[in-house]
């Protein structure tokens, strides 16, 4: 599952830009880690909110995939930001809450690593849907 | 207004990655243009959630700002994807709702344009807030 | 469609409960009203969140109802609250944003009028499902 | 702090006409039970949306209000709906996931209660801020 989970994450080019990996992917738990680099920050310093709302839609479009399958979209999802995200990685951990024929509800925490201390930086929650057409979104 | 929010943006070194423009930016909107390169796309050849939720982001927070002034940040926000992003451009435009003294909720459409046609591929809600102090994160 | 509609309204005891009237029920928009009761409010004076969010949340289901049919379910959604809800009635106005097949995602403004002024306590944003098995929620 | 949580909530008309019970109020989790009477229900027999995310945003409310004191009020909050609310009971349980000088981060599953059997019925995820004026929403 887990290598299979690589192979999709390396053919989405922009979580290629991000160096993002896929550390943990089981039917319990998805764990996506993003390395800090210097052009993923915002002004003040911090790991820029996009990057942030990335790890958490990836990690959850990953705990929806592997509850339906592959061929999924996130349809939604919220987050809070609770902490500025500083540090040399940013983790994201994903599981599934419910899972129905056609869509899961998932929920992420996403948490900077600095110095190997890791403090919840969000939260998300959010839908993932099976593809009805080949035309839609993504993982 | 518009010269200090391109300043702000240029001090961000992941909206510099991405090529983030603001083109609009007044108390009624703020409209932000990302041109979509091949590495912000994902495995089926639409544009990287992640990409449409960092617009969807960025242009809530620019709004909010507008409103509150340049020291905020995205608490939370909410992003529904209604059609996948494809296109030559990626562009959010965002207002506010309501602002009071510390926060404002602002909501945000991120269309994709391919060949001069807009078409609406998220919706977007979400709260920005002052900062209250100086170690928070962004914009 | 509106005599359907609020031949539907009259079917959910809860909305029954609250006095709940659908004033207009058309593709382009709809208009929950619901007489503010004392019963209906908090320790503050004020209605109650769960007024607010009721409102919202059946005036989302409506507009996406009209926009996929009857037999539809509110599978999620979002709510600012933005002002404390105070006067005579609670107006929740919703409208279709995108529609696909199966989903339709909907945004709603809910306004409290105190003395004929309406102002705006609440906005949402949601996801309304067509109902895939008989054994689904509501509206 | 449950005495007190139970004399605000006997101050809430709305949790009063609801029937809305407190029945764990700690730091560490806040549970509150909603006994299902038949007006509290919609036109398939399940029990409506709004009682639910009523459910869901009265505990999110005290969560915080645990953590940042009893002058509070929910400034937003997200729900998925995942099954439909069946039984005799419906039953919030809220906790903290992050809380800062003047607002929470907190989460809440909701859990309709059938013959002694709980199952998941709806997740929510939400912000309680600390009440900057007299003037504001609610607990």
């Amino acid at each position: 599952m887990l290598a299979l989970g690589r192979e999709v994450l390396a053919l989405q080019p922009f979580s290629v830009l991000l160096g993002s990996e896929l550390l943990v992917f089981t039917s319990a738990l998805t764990e996506i880690r993003i390395p800090v680099r210097p052009d993923f920050l915002q002004q003040h310093g911090f790991v820029h909110g996009g990057v942030v709302s990335y790890a958490a839609d990836n990690a959850l479009t990953y705990a929806g995939g592997g509850a339906l399958g592959f061929a999924v979209v996130t349809s939604e999802f919220k987050i809070n930001y609770v902490r500025p995200a500083k540090g040399q990685w940013l983790i994201a951990r994903a599981s599934v809450i419910h899972s129905g024929k056609t869509q899961a509800v998932c929920r992420c925490d996403v948490f900077a690593s600095d110095s190997g201390v890791e403090k919840l930086c969000a939260v998300a929650q959010g839908t993932i849907a099976l593809l009805s057409q080949p035309s839609e979104p993504k993982i």
